[in-house]
């Protein structure tokens, strides 16, 4: 039960405790427990668990910085969605475009996956992350009033210190696209590049004569979410995690993934309950609470559990 | 210029030369040619360059005791390629589909990777690890006369430790199967699953009511060849590599992939040229030759720069 300290923005809960013991039995060889090293795989959703996602994920927001740029060149698509939803930062339209997708109804969703698939087209990967980076250091929370780069859950940061200090992998395993993740993953949550599974634009290989590109097509690969999540994860890793936390519907394939029959995994599930600090919501994770509820799932709560929420920025 | 020592398989040559001064100059802080750790990446292609490709590569001896079984459960598939091939381990038809794709004739590989694609339909993840594994246990090469578990270049998985010693992060990044080559590749080249390229077979979540289950489509999800390896490589871990490896046209992307305008890159290409000790042939690898040629890359011979090829089985 090493490194324990390192969970210094956890009050002292059942979610502690069942985190705590979960790792010591895993980690100690003379418990049944005990799982090799190289098989301590962890998984976590980004948005809503890791970092806040309302009032929309903050990968929209970056979309919507280009979408305005685009609309601003093109007057053509002022009136139409979501470049409207963008031009005139309307996250409601866009907030329950998500919400919407968790409760089955795809519509508003694809509207907004076709902007982000032309948005970039043509671009390289090295033009992205500079665009990523360049957008992250000045763009700040709409609500909580700091910067983006500042809203990553101090608790959760924590228990990635922890699970790596216990001889665990940790991914970020994410709907969110994997390369705009990528350029900030290392400084906010010390997770590399090579460690952000995420979903994903298609990509061409340019060859040029001279220097060779990786271009971003028109198009999205695979939306990692629901039972993608499980698949991308196996891709990624080729291995079952034995940890996986999320905060939504779309991560119940991948928390369900981490059990199998030859032994237990700690499935953790975020609960946002906290107005105050945070925000307060159930919408688009009732099947996970419900799941969490009868199958013995970790509810981490945002306002019993963490005495921290976010770090001083 | 640390852990040269490892090199012991190679002779004095200037590909070990070659070799020694790159890891030196981007490992010398010092140096104007210095790489941070973590942006150390080294990916090589498999068949061909970490172990040995002919008269066929290995994963089709594999997919011809799984087509061959398929075809004794039903006769109908005995007079159709691949199955006829399969049934009577005929090498050359099979061989030839490969150097035709490289030519750029794909039609006879088509037919293979038809019979791979529904090889495994339904299967899943663990089940076909363990299909390999009890494959691999007693499967022998057909030529070489030694278990294929033993047909890794001992030179090159000196080079994996020796570029580990300088703090490389090691990955295969080849066109054959990902998921069979994960369940060998770290007893054969110390590389864990996570750190596995590969072409993919579609993927199902299962999600039975008790344990979930993952499950190969009869699809294939792409095949990792060509302009596809940068693609892969940068899907898997998000950066350019510096150091990459290969033995064939096909390689030629990824190889390209690895330099920048802004740091030089050390590109090997495996020559077979050794017919006594492993195999003698160039067809599939004459532009990558050419390229090595025209634009400095590293060719190495295994009759002239390895002093071993294989370890005693």
């Amino acid at each position: 039960m090493a490194a324990e300290a390192l969970l210094e923005s956890w009050n002292d809960t059942p979610a502690r405790t069942g985190i705590i013991d979960f790792v010591g039995g895993v980690s100690d060889e003379g418990s049944s427990d005990f799982v090799l090293p190289a098989d301590r795989v962890a998984v976590f959703d980004n948005d809503g668990t890791l970092w806040s996602e309302k009032p929309i994920p903050i990968q929209l927001d970056f979309t919507l910085f280009r979408m305005a740029e685009l609309a601003e060149a093109d007057k053509s698509l002022r009136d139409r969605q979501p470049y409207q939803a963008a031009a005139g930062r309307d996250y409601h339209w866009l907030g329950e475009a998500m919400v919407k997708h968790y409760h089955g109804d795809d519509g508003d969703l694809r509207l907004l996956l076709g902007a982000v698939e032309s948005a970039f087209q043509g671009m390289s990967v090295e033009s992205f992350q500079a665009e990523v980076l360049g957008w992250l250091q000045n763009a700040s929370h709409p609500v909580l009033h700091r910067p983006y780069r500042s809203c990553g859950f101090v608790p959760m940061v924590e228990l990635l210190r922890y699970l790596e200090a216990n001889d665990f992998s940790t991914y970020i395993a994410s709907g969110g696209d994997r390369d705009f993740m990528r350029p900030f993953a290392y400084d906010i949550y010390g997770i590399p590049p090579e460690r952000v599974i995420g979903s994903a634009l298609g990509l061409d290989f340019d060859d040029g004569d001279d220097d060779t590109r990786l271009v971003y097509k028109s198009k999205i690969e695979f939306f990692d979410d629901g039972p993608q999540k499980p698949v991308r994860v196996w891709s990624r890793i080729g291995r079952r995690p034995l940890v996986a936390g999320g905060n939504s519907n779309g991560d119940i394939p991948m928390l369900r993934f981490a059990r199998t029959g030859e032994r237990g995994a700690l499935r953790l599930l975020v609960l946002h309950d906290d107005a105050d600090r945070e925000f307060a919501y159930t919408a688009g994770a009732e099947d996970a609470l419900e799941r969490a509820r009868s199958h013995g799932w970790t509810v981490v709560s945002v306002r019993d559990d963490w005495r921290t929420v976010f770090a001083d920025s």
